[in-house]
Protein backbone atom coordinates (compact mmCIF):
# COMPACT_ATOMS: atom_id res chain seq x y z
CA UNK A 1 0.00 0.00 0.00
CA UNK A 2 1.27 3.39 -0.77
CA UNK A 3 -0.08 7.08 1.02
CA UNK A 4 -0.46 9.16 -1.55
CA UNK A 5 -2.29 11.76 0.24
CA UNK A 6 -0.71 12.42 3.39
CA UNK A 7 0.15 16.42 3.71
CA UNK A 8 3.64 17.81 4.16
CA UNK A 9 2.72 18.73 6.90
CA UNK A 10 1.86 15.52 8.79
CA UNK A 11 4.50 14.06 7.15
CA UNK A 12 6.91 16.39 8.87
CA UNK A 13 5.43 15.40 12.18
CA UNK A 14 5.50 11.65 11.17
CA UNK A 15 9.11 11.16 12.42
CA UNK A 16 8.36 13.79 15.46
CA UNK A 17 5.73 10.72 16.63
CA UNK A 18 8.11 7.89 15.84
CA UNK A 19 10.75 9.42 18.12
CA UNK A 20 8.14 10.04 21.01
CA UNK A 21 6.80 6.37 20.38
CA UNK A 22 10.60 4.44 20.26
CA UNK A 23 11.38 6.62 23.48
CA UNK A 24 7.85 5.41 25.59
CA UNK A 25 8.31 1.82 23.73
CA UNK A 26 11.85 1.67 25.70
CA UNK A 27 9.78 2.56 29.11
CA UNK A 28 8.23 -0.76 28.81
CA UNK A 29 4.61 0.48 27.74
CA UNK A 30 2.45 -0.74 25.24
CA UNK A 31 -0.13 1.76 24.25
CA UNK A 32 -0.51 5.22 25.01
CA UNK A 33 -3.42 7.48 24.53
CA UNK A 34 -3.00 10.72 21.75
CA UNK A 35 -3.28 12.80 25.12
CA UNK A 36 -0.24 11.33 26.18
CA UNK A 37 1.69 11.33 23.64
CA UNK A 38 0.70 14.87 22.86
CA UNK A 39 2.37 15.90 26.37
CA UNK A 40 5.20 13.77 25.28
CA UNK A 41 6.08 15.43 21.38
CA UNK A 42 4.29 18.77 22.55
CA UNK A 43 2.40 18.31 19.65
CA UNK A 44 -1.89 19.30 20.10
CA UNK A 45 -4.03 15.68 20.70
CA UNK A 46 -6.38 16.96 18.23
CA UNK A 47 -3.88 17.47 15.90
CA UNK A 48 -2.05 13.72 16.24
CA UNK A 49 -5.31 11.81 15.70
CA UNK A 50 -5.99 14.20 12.65
CA UNK A 51 -2.52 13.10 11.23
CA UNK A 52 -3.30 9.47 12.19
CA UNK A 53 -6.58 9.76 10.67
CA UNK A 54 -4.92 10.01 6.96
CA UNK A 55 -3.35 6.23 7.56
CA UNK A 56 -6.24 5.04 9.12
CA UNK A 57 -4.77 4.57 13.08
CA UNK A 58 -7.50 5.30 15.28
CA UNK A 59 -6.32 3.73 17.92
CA UNK A 60 -8.60 2.19 20.73
CA UNK A 61 -10.98 4.22 23.16
CA UNK A 62 -10.70 3.73 26.56
CA UNK A 63 -6.77 2.14 25.59
CA UNK A 64 -5.20 4.25 23.35
CA UNK A 65 -2.60 3.58 20.16
CA UNK A 66 -0.76 0.32 20.63
CA UNK A 67 2.60 1.87 20.33
CA UNK A 68 4.69 -0.86 18.75
CA UNK A 69 2.18 -1.70 15.94
CA UNK A 70 1.49 2.52 16.00
CA UNK A 71 5.66 2.68 15.37
CA UNK A 72 5.63 -0.08 13.11
CA UNK A 73 3.37 1.77 10.62
CA UNK A 74 4.94 5.10 10.73
CA UNK A 75 8.28 3.53 9.63
CA UNK A 76 6.50 1.69 6.71
CA UNK A 77 5.05 5.11 5.35
CA UNK A 78 8.47 6.85 5.83
CA UNK A 79 10.07 3.84 4.49
CA UNK A 80 12.05 3.62 6.86
CA UNK A 81 10.99 -0.08 7.58
CA UNK A 82 14.17 -0.79 5.09
CA UNK A 83 17.96 0.17 5.54
CA UNK A 84 18.96 3.28 2.99
CA UNK A 85 22.58 3.58 2.29
CA UNK A 86 23.74 7.77 2.27
CA UNK A 87 26.60 9.30 0.93
CA UNK A 88 28.28 12.16 2.83
CA UNK A 89 30.05 15.02 0.49
CA UNK A 90 32.96 17.14 2.83
CA UNK A 91 34.37 15.48 5.52
CA UNK A 92 34.86 18.37 7.39
CA UNK A 93 34.14 19.55 11.51
CA UNK A 94 30.43 19.11 10.58
CA UNK A 95 30.87 15.94 8.26
CA UNK A 96 32.73 14.19 10.79
CA UNK A 97 30.16 14.80 13.23
CA UNK A 98 27.63 13.78 10.95
CA UNK A 99 29.64 10.37 10.40
CA UNK A 100 30.00 10.06 14.62
CA UNK A 101 26.46 10.68 15.10
CA UNK A 102 24.33 7.54 15.94
CA UNK A 103 21.10 8.86 15.50
CA UNK A 104 20.79 8.16 11.72
CA UNK A 105 20.37 4.64 12.08
CA UNK A 106 17.56 4.43 13.92
CA UNK A 107 15.86 6.03 11.18
CA UNK A 108 17.46 3.31 8.96
CA UNK A 109 19.64 5.27 7.48
CA UNK A 110 23.35 3.80 7.14
CA UNK A 111 26.39 6.73 6.00
CA UNK A 112 28.27 3.47 3.88
CA UNK A 113 30.64 6.69 2.05
CA UNK A 114 32.61 9.58 2.57
CA UNK A 115 33.64 11.91 -0.23
CA UNK A 116 36.41 15.14 0.10
CA UNK A 117 38.86 17.34 -2.33
CA UNK A 118 41.26 17.18 0.45
CA UNK A 119 44.54 14.67 -0.44
CA UNK A 120 45.57 14.52 3.41
CA UNK A 121 42.28 13.58 4.04
CA UNK A 122 41.00 11.10 1.34
CA UNK A 123 42.13 7.26 2.27
CA UNK A 124 41.68 8.21 6.19
CA UNK A 125 38.79 6.66 7.66
CA UNK A 126 36.06 8.65 9.69
CA UNK A 127 34.36 6.82 12.32
CA UNK A 128 35.03 3.84 10.52
CA UNK A 129 33.98 5.24 6.91
CA UNK A 130 36.75 5.03 4.59
CA UNK A 131 37.34 9.34 2.61
CA UNK A 132 36.90 8.80 -0.73
CA UNK A 133 38.04 11.13 -3.58
CA UNK A 134 35.34 13.61 -4.70
CA UNK A 135 35.44 12.25 -8.53
CA UNK A 136 34.48 8.80 -7.08
CA UNK A 137 31.16 9.83 -6.40
CA UNK A 138 29.82 8.95 -9.71
CA UNK A 139 29.92 4.92 -8.40
CA UNK A 140 27.16 6.10 -6.39
CA UNK A 141 24.50 4.08 -8.18
CA UNK A 142 26.52 1.09 -8.78
CA UNK A 143 27.23 0.55 -4.90
CA UNK A 144 23.58 1.26 -4.42
CA UNK A 145 23.33 4.33 -2.32
CA UNK A 146 20.01 6.93 -3.36
CA UNK A 147 20.93 9.39 -0.38
CA UNK A 148 23.07 11.86 -0.24
CA UNK A 149 24.35 14.38 2.34
CA UNK A 150 25.85 18.14 1.40
CA UNK A 151 28.59 19.46 4.61
CA UNK A 152 30.43 21.50 1.92
CA UNK A 153 31.42 25.03 1.86
CA UNK A 154 28.28 27.16 0.07
CA UNK A 155 30.52 27.74 -2.45
CA UNK A 156 30.06 24.29 -3.77
CA UNK A 157 26.83 23.35 -2.81
CA UNK A 158 25.33 23.35 -6.22
CA UNK A 159 28.31 21.97 -7.68
CA UNK A 160 28.54 18.69 -5.32
CA UNK A 161 24.40 19.06 -5.61
CA UNK A 162 24.88 18.32 -9.35
CA UNK A 163 27.07 15.50 -9.60
CA UNK A 164 25.06 13.74 -6.80
CA UNK A 165 22.26 13.71 -8.92
CA UNK A 166 24.24 12.90 -11.92
CA UNK A 167 25.32 10.00 -9.65
CA UNK A 168 21.28 8.87 -9.57
CA UNK A 169 21.02 9.98 -5.79
CA UNK A 170 17.00 10.87 -5.05
CA UNK A 171 17.18 12.69 -2.22
CA UNK A 172 19.94 15.04 -0.81
CA UNK A 173 20.54 16.19 2.99
CA UNK A 174 21.76 20.13 2.29
CA UNK A 175 23.92 21.25 5.09
CA UNK A 176 25.29 24.43 2.75
CA UNK A 177 24.39 27.47 3.69
CA UNK A 178 22.55 28.08 0.32
CA UNK A 179 19.62 27.08 -1.94
CA UNK A 180 20.28 24.16 -4.50
CA UNK A 181 18.22 23.19 -7.35
CA UNK A 182 17.55 19.78 -8.62
CA UNK A 183 15.20 18.50 -10.76
CA UNK A 184 11.88 17.71 -9.66
CA UNK A 185 12.30 13.90 -8.91
CA UNK A 186 15.02 14.63 -6.31
CA UNK A 187 14.00 15.37 -2.50
CA UNK A 188 15.94 18.46 -1.39
CA UNK A 189 16.09 19.32 2.84
CA UNK A 190 18.03 21.85 3.28
CA UNK A 191 19.17 22.24 7.59
CA UNK A 192 21.12 25.51 7.78
CA UNK A 193 22.11 25.60 11.23
CA UNK A 194 23.02 29.18 12.15
CA UNK A 195 19.97 30.82 10.37
CA UNK A 196 17.99 28.17 13.08
CA UNK A 197 19.73 30.12 15.65
CA UNK A 198 19.52 33.31 14.16
CA UNK A 199 15.61 33.17 14.43
CA UNK A 200 16.42 32.96 18.85
CA UNK A 201 17.08 36.52 19.21
CA UNK A 202 14.24 38.09 17.84
CA UNK A 203 11.63 35.93 20.22
CA UNK A 204 14.31 37.12 23.27
CA UNK A 205 13.49 40.23 25.38
CA UNK A 206 16.30 43.03 25.06
CA UNK A 207 18.49 43.27 27.50
CA UNK B 1 11.00 50.59 17.44
CA UNK B 2 9.71 47.09 17.95
CA UNK B 3 8.03 45.17 15.26
CA UNK B 4 5.07 42.66 17.30
CA UNK B 5 2.86 41.58 14.20
CA UNK B 6 5.48 39.66 12.32
CA UNK B 7 3.90 35.84 11.94
CA UNK B 8 6.34 33.05 13.00
CA UNK B 9 6.04 32.26 9.33
CA UNK B 10 7.78 35.51 8.25
CA UNK B 11 10.49 35.10 10.84
CA UNK B 12 11.43 31.66 10.08
CA UNK B 13 12.14 33.36 6.40
CA UNK B 14 13.55 36.60 7.60
CA UNK B 15 17.35 34.87 8.11
CA UNK B 16 16.42 32.99 4.27
CA UNK B 17 16.24 36.67 2.87
CA UNK B 18 19.12 37.95 4.68
CA UNK B 19 21.63 35.20 3.66
CA UNK B 20 20.10 35.54 0.10
CA UNK B 21 20.65 39.02 0.27
CA UNK B 22 24.59 38.73 1.91
CA UNK B 23 25.16 36.64 -0.62
CA UNK B 24 23.93 39.21 -3.49
CA UNK B 25 26.20 42.22 -1.62
CA UNK B 26 29.32 39.92 -1.53
CA UNK B 27 28.47 39.93 -5.86
CA UNK B 28 28.78 43.74 -6.18
CA UNK B 29 24.87 44.40 -6.83
CA UNK B 30 22.98 47.16 -4.78
CA UNK B 31 19.83 46.62 -6.03
CA UNK B 32 17.64 43.41 -6.55
CA UNK B 33 14.16 43.10 -7.45
CA UNK B 34 11.41 40.38 -5.45
CA UNK B 35 11.70 38.42 -8.36
CA UNK B 36 15.66 37.68 -8.40
CA UNK B 37 15.60 37.60 -4.70
CA UNK B 38 12.64 35.03 -5.16
CA UNK B 39 14.50 32.91 -7.65
CA UNK B 40 18.30 33.17 -5.83
CA UNK B 41 16.29 31.75 -2.25
CA UNK B 42 13.32 29.89 -3.49
CA UNK B 43 10.32 31.85 -2.36
CA UNK B 44 7.64 32.84 -4.33
CA UNK B 45 7.84 36.70 -5.15
CA UNK B 46 4.81 37.30 -4.08
CA UNK B 47 5.66 35.59 -0.68
CA UNK B 48 8.60 37.94 -0.28
CA UNK B 49 6.43 41.48 -1.03
CA UNK B 50 3.96 40.31 1.56
CA UNK B 51 7.03 39.49 3.99
CA UNK B 52 8.39 42.87 3.89
CA UNK B 53 5.04 44.53 3.58
CA UNK B 54 5.20 43.78 7.50
CA UNK B 55 8.03 46.21 8.13
CA UNK B 56 7.06 48.25 5.68
CA UNK B 57 10.03 47.67 3.07
CA UNK B 58 8.27 48.10 -0.26
CA UNK B 59 11.04 48.88 -2.53
CA UNK B 60 11.72 51.07 -5.33
CA UNK B 61 9.52 50.13 -8.26
CA UNK B 62 11.83 49.54 -11.46
CA UNK B 63 15.07 49.45 -8.83
CA UNK B 64 13.67 46.68 -6.34
CA UNK B 65 15.08 46.96 -2.86
CA UNK B 66 18.27 48.42 -2.22
CA UNK B 67 20.24 45.33 -0.73
CA UNK B 68 22.61 46.95 2.13
CA UNK B 69 19.61 48.61 4.00
CA UNK B 70 16.97 46.16 3.82
CA UNK B 71 19.61 43.38 5.28
CA UNK B 72 20.75 45.68 7.86
CA UNK B 73 16.44 45.85 8.74
CA UNK B 74 16.22 42.43 8.83
CA UNK B 75 19.24 41.75 11.11
CA UNK B 76 17.67 45.13 13.15
CA UNK B 77 14.25 43.26 13.67
CA UNK B 78 15.31 39.84 14.18
CA UNK B 79 17.81 41.94 16.66
CA UNK B 80 21.10 40.67 15.17
CA UNK B 81 22.65 43.59 14.68
CA UNK B 82 24.05 43.33 18.33
CA UNK B 83 26.86 40.46 19.08
CA UNK B 84 25.18 38.23 21.60
CA UNK B 85 26.98 35.41 23.56
CA UNK B 86 26.22 31.92 23.62
CA UNK B 87 27.15 28.97 25.90
CA UNK B 88 27.60 25.21 24.31
CA UNK B 89 26.60 22.59 26.93
CA UNK B 90 28.41 19.13 25.29
CA UNK B 91 31.70 19.24 23.53
CA UNK B 92 31.07 15.69 21.71
CA UNK B 93 31.55 15.30 18.02
CA UNK B 94 28.57 17.45 17.32
CA UNK B 95 29.33 19.86 19.68
CA UNK B 96 32.90 20.34 18.45
CA UNK B 97 31.57 20.65 14.89
CA UNK B 98 29.40 23.61 16.55
CA UNK B 99 32.42 25.28 17.87
CA UNK B 100 34.42 25.31 14.80
CA UNK B 101 31.71 26.42 12.95
CA UNK B 102 32.05 29.37 11.42
CA UNK B 103 28.35 30.33 10.05
CA UNK B 104 26.91 31.36 14.39
CA UNK B 105 28.92 34.81 13.89
CA UNK B 106 27.55 35.92 10.43
CA UNK B 107 24.43 36.30 12.50
CA UNK B 108 25.72 38.16 15.30
CA UNK B 109 26.41 34.97 17.64
CA UNK B 110 29.29 34.29 19.23
CA UNK B 111 29.84 31.07 21.32
CA UNK B 112 31.92 32.01 24.33
CA UNK B 113 31.70 29.16 26.39
CA UNK B 114 31.59 25.54 26.52
CA UNK B 115 30.57 22.83 29.37
CA UNK B 116 30.99 19.39 29.51
CA UNK B 117 31.01 16.24 32.04
CA UNK B 118 34.02 14.31 30.91
CA UNK B 119 36.74 15.20 33.12
CA UNK B 120 39.23 14.53 30.37
CA UNK B 121 37.81 17.05 28.67
CA UNK B 122 37.79 19.94 31.24
CA UNK B 123 40.33 22.64 31.19
CA UNK B 124 40.90 21.96 27.47
CA UNK B 125 40.09 23.96 24.35
CA UNK B 126 38.00 23.46 21.32
CA UNK B 127 38.59 26.11 18.49
CA UNK B 128 39.68 28.57 21.10
CA UNK B 129 36.45 28.06 23.82
CA UNK B 130 37.76 26.50 27.43
CA UNK B 131 35.50 23.91 28.23
CA UNK B 132 34.26 24.12 31.81
CA UNK B 133 33.02 22.24 34.34
CA UNK B 134 29.27 21.55 33.76
CA UNK B 135 28.57 23.37 37.45
CA UNK B 136 29.94 26.36 36.24
CA UNK B 137 26.85 27.18 33.79
CA UNK B 138 25.55 28.70 37.24
CA UNK B 139 28.04 31.63 36.01
CA UNK B 140 25.84 32.66 32.28
CA UNK B 141 23.91 35.13 33.97
CA UNK B 142 27.01 37.27 35.25
CA UNK B 143 28.82 36.79 32.46
CA UNK B 144 26.38 37.96 30.25
CA UNK B 145 25.32 34.62 28.23
CA UNK B 146 21.56 34.46 27.31
CA UNK B 147 21.66 32.20 24.92
CA UNK B 148 22.46 27.93 25.29
CA UNK B 149 23.22 25.46 22.54
CA UNK B 150 22.63 21.84 24.02
CA UNK B 151 24.43 18.91 22.46
CA UNK B 152 23.93 16.20 25.14
CA UNK B 153 22.47 13.03 24.65
CA UNK B 154 18.55 13.04 24.69
CA UNK B 155 18.38 11.01 28.61
CA UNK B 156 20.37 14.75 29.72
CA UNK B 157 18.66 17.91 27.39
CA UNK B 158 15.76 18.24 30.12
CA UNK B 159 18.50 18.12 32.89
CA UNK B 160 20.98 20.81 30.46
CA UNK B 161 17.74 23.02 29.44
CA UNK B 162 16.93 23.34 33.40
CA UNK B 163 20.31 24.33 34.18
CA UNK B 164 20.62 27.33 31.60
CA UNK B 165 16.94 28.12 32.52
CA UNK B 166 17.80 28.42 36.33
CA UNK B 167 20.86 30.52 34.90
CA UNK B 168 18.90 33.12 32.94
CA UNK B 169 19.17 31.86 29.93
CA UNK B 170 16.36 33.10 27.14
CA UNK B 171 16.93 31.13 24.21
CA UNK B 172 17.94 27.48 23.56
CA UNK B 173 19.18 25.45 20.59
CA UNK B 174 18.36 21.79 21.28
CA UNK B 175 20.40 19.33 19.17
CA UNK B 176 19.38 16.98 21.64
CA UNK B 177 16.88 14.57 20.25
CA UNK B 178 13.87 14.97 22.74
CA UNK B 179 11.12 17.53 23.48
CA UNK B 180 12.38 20.21 25.91
CA UNK B 181 9.98 21.71 28.54
CA UNK B 182 11.27 25.06 29.58
CA UNK B 183 9.10 28.64 31.28
CA UNK B 184 7.27 30.82 27.89
CA UNK B 185 9.49 33.10 28.67
CA UNK B 186 12.58 30.57 27.43
CA UNK B 187 12.15 30.93 23.38
CA UNK B 188 13.05 27.25 22.35
CA UNK B 189 14.17 25.59 19.03
CA UNK B 190 14.56 22.04 18.32
CA UNK B 191 17.13 20.81 15.69
CA UNK B 192 16.96 16.54 15.15
CA UNK B 193 19.13 16.34 12.28
CA UNK B 194 18.46 12.74 12.07
CA UNK B 195 14.41 13.52 12.20
CA UNK B 196 15.14 15.81 9.26
CA UNK B 197 16.81 13.21 7.37
CA UNK B 198 14.07 10.85 8.28
CA UNK B 199 11.92 12.51 6.19
CA UNK B 200 14.08 12.53 2.89
CA UNK B 201 12.78 8.37 2.12
CA UNK B 202 8.88 9.40 2.22
CA UNK B 203 9.41 11.42 -0.85
CA UNK B 204 11.75 8.83 -2.86
CA UNK B 205 10.24 6.30 -5.09
CA UNK B 206 11.41 3.14 -4.28
CA UNK B 207 13.72 1.01 -5.87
Amino acid sequence: MRYHKIPDETVRRLPIYLRGLMLSATRGREHISSQSLADFVGVNSWQIRKDFSYFGDFGTPGVGYNIEGLAKQIKKILRLDVVRKAALVGVGDLGSALLAYPGFRTYGLDIVAAFDVDAEKIGSAVSGVEIENITRIATLQERGISLGIVAVPHTAGQFIADKLVEAGVRGILNFAPCKIDAPRRVKIITLDIAMELARLPYYMPAG
